[in-house]
């Protein structure tokens, strides 16, 4: 890290789960002198004030944005577009104007007809979160080893690449740059589709008849539990991930439930050279994972045993 | 705990994970005097006495079950039947025989013909487990805090469910009993189904053209990477427990795919109500697992950054 910070003013719109994160890595690895903080609702704002995460704060985005070097929307993307417009008049020339947004065709489609000439888009999307949201859920390491995707549009200044890059490897995360039409359909398998199973399973036990709801809670550690924790993401953030991406992710469910009607009639005919086959291929997999560094090797990730180290026992 | 152990001898047929755990549960819970050792291979059971988990140790269950009072299969249930006929000539009279498989329709079927009059039935399933198989993958706490489920048929002498729920009691685990039926229901909802799921969703993604594996397994922090450590678990056991339980798992099954269809219509039709709805909904759900004692309450689990602790940044 040199002396110099990368920026000299980044105005964050939005300062939940992802926000919040930067916030504390632009502090604690020196990438800004100063951050200006954005965010709609008043409870919002005075929570990311008391956590001491900028050096101003504005329920105004249009206030935070001035004299701003990179500004970065850290909102659902289904507001992207709005928020673009609203701050778009106070942008002073070269800034850069990044996101975060978990869908990168439809947020560039709403942002870029609203930026003015002179301001620099590189649209990104780290690929890192928990099941928490709000400014009290950021931590420091969130994107450490992680990836972080940026999907400029064609023609967009080297440059402001490049510091965009640096910026997100300041955070610990590691950089690749792709299409917004790549992003999107990748996405769509590693990260929207299985969302979306694990809503749907624990909508599926939760309104069953014959299986009651405590019993579903109770004997969640088989299996279940762990969709759980997926299913417990942000319910806006989420509607809009499936709401934007809709093509691409109408495509991966569509290859999922074909794949799986044929685990099914495999389970009917009593195929279980089918079943294990399967089984025995996706056990490489996690094995890959592991190796890529994507996730502990611990059995159970690694989780401390429910309820904690017990007394006397 | 008393001076007496519960039991005088338990023989385990199969030391994997389930039957590793055990054994290191009765020794330091001292619930036997003597643990025989049964398990097919003669690496694995040479691996069993290398980590001192019994005091016996038997290329062949016959050998292992004579003398025994509490007989555990622990095997995957594919071949408890194949087992119970080979030991049955050898059982003492009194003796009790459980097995801790997750399929108890299929299980009791199998096994019940073969036990001789005056040997005591008590099918049990422990609701614990990790992705790793193997006696080197067994653990202390494994059991603790979770519940172990019995499914005594019918006319069962009262006092061997006794003894077989104070065994599981002195291996941490809380127990329940239900009959064989409602235990395969509620298993195909909260484990059998979420395997499948997510067996099917990592075999779906490797098998993609336009998105490479390598991709798949680098970006997987950002939810899939959660379904494989489910979709490394052992082949032959699962194989087992989809063919067993077939019907309760294409019951819930065809559940789960209708709600699926549903969502999928939501999103086709840019319904966003309906996936914000559920989305509340299932966030409550975890709420009520963390409550439950069954999961931590830590994001992602607690686990740590991939990598581990990072030297010099």
């Amino acid at each position: 890290m040199t002396a110099d910070p990368l920026f000299e003013r980044v105005a964050l719109i939005g300062i939940g789960l992802i926000g919040s994160s930067l916030a504390l890595n632009i502090k604690a690895n020196g990438l800004a002198r100063h951050v200006a903080i954005a965010t709609r609702r008043k409870e919002t704002l005075d929570k990311a004030e008391e956590l001491a995460l900028g050096d101003a704060y504005h329920l105004d985005a249009a206030d935070a944005v001035k004299d701003a070097d990179l500004v970065i929307l850290c909102v659902p993307v289904g507001i992207c577009g709005a928020i673009t417009r609203e701050i778009a008049p106070h942008l002073k020339a070269g800034t850069i104007v990044s996101d975060v947004g978990s869908v990168k065709g439809a947020v560039i489609e709403q942002m870029r007809p609203h930026l003015p000439a002179g301001v620099h888009f590189v649209p990104a999307h780290p690929l890192a979160g928990t099941e928490q949201s709000g400014p009290e859920s950021g931590f420091l390491e969130l994107f450490r080893d992680r990836w972080s995707i940026l999907t400029p549009p064609e023609g967009t200044d080297p440059a402001a690449i490049e510091k965009v890059e640096a910026f997100w490897r300041g955070c610990g995360s590691n950089v690749e740059t792709m299409t917004a039409e790549h992003h999107d359909l990748v996405l769509a398998i590693v990260s929207h589709v299985p969302h979306l199973i694990a809503y749907n399973i624990v909508g599926t036990a939760a309104d069953l008849e014959e299986v009651t709801q405590s019993e579903v809670v109770k004997f969640s550690a088989s299996g279940f539990r762990d969709f759980t924790r997926i299913a417990a993401s942000d319910p806006t953030m989420w509607r809009d991930v499936f709401l934007t991406n809709r093509e691409a992710v109408l495509e991966m469910l569509a290859r999922f439930s074909e794949d799986l009607a044929t685990l099914q009639r495999a389970i009917r005919w009593g195929d279980g050279q089918t079943l294990f086959d399967l089984f025995t291929r996706t056990r490489a997999i996690r094995r890959n994972v592991i190796e890529a560094g994507q996730d502990t090797a611990k059995p159970n990730f690694g989780r401390e045993p429910a309820g904690g180290p017990k007394a006397g026992s």
